[in-house]
């Protein structure tokens, strides 16, 4: 048994959590709170037989990894005088620990 | 020295809480947020000696076993016509992963 | 690898947690709610190499050692009539997890 710590952006969680959940993983998803620095992260614990800890991080990987996106922007010039432009930014990515689980036990 | 992860219904939260801090072991309680699919548990972290483990999981156990109840339920037979009767649910159920801790540090 | 869970109190995270982002660690800071036991914590996880962990555990040490500090207390003598004087209360303390992490991914 192992018990899994997946830290990801938030903006993945939903469809990280629900292809997981889908796969038949027990999800727990834990608040995090939105300091200045690691606002936008949600961590979830996964707790799984060994054999399955690779098909967890594939999920989580492919729901999840860093890619870049074009989001709109813009650049003002003066008042009420701005120009829009598309800029590309990187979102996503997460971070995964395995951890060693000594006693299961579910009651 | 050990780290449980016990998952608790929300139900039970209170409960578990107050019977482990009453044996006096030291527990954190997470917060967990409300998606719809994991909705109404409480993850609680309680560090504590190896020997003491089996104590731990026994007052987690007793206080959120799964366990059967009547809640009462209606079901409508036209506008403003209902029959209410008790239906039985089942509430509680605890997930408890124990693992091991490498270094301990009070300060 | 190691994953370290350190609680510390509340009125320390937000320097703890500037502390160890400014030493380059990865730090995610879990929201604890506020039962009347454990109001008042704040849970971190921090993911780290081996070699770095004293490091981590020192810095955590540092910014939320246990001390005492004066605070105005008062003394109420009927209607109206209180003292007002400082007293000496215990703010800090954190307690540390070191577990080992089996597998670390990043995505
Ligand atoms: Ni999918
Ligand atoms: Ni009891
Ligand atoms: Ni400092």
């Amino acid at each position: 048994m192992k018990l899994i710590f997946a830290i990801v952006s938030s903006d993945d969680s939903s469809v990280v959590s629900t292809a997981l959940t889908k796969e038949g993983f027990s999800v727990t998803k834990l608040a995090t709170t939105g300091g200045f620095l690691m606002s936008g992260n949600t961590t979830f614990i996964i707790g799984t037989e060994d054999e399955k800890v690779d098909q967890v991080i594939d999920i989580v990987a492919q729901h999840s990894k860093k890619r870049t996106q074009m989001v709109p922007s813009s650049t003002s010039y003066g008042v009420g005088l701005y120009s829009s432009f598309p800029i590309e930014v990187t979102v996503g990515g997460a971070t995964i620990f395995v951890t060693d689980v000594e006693r299961f036990e579910k009651v």
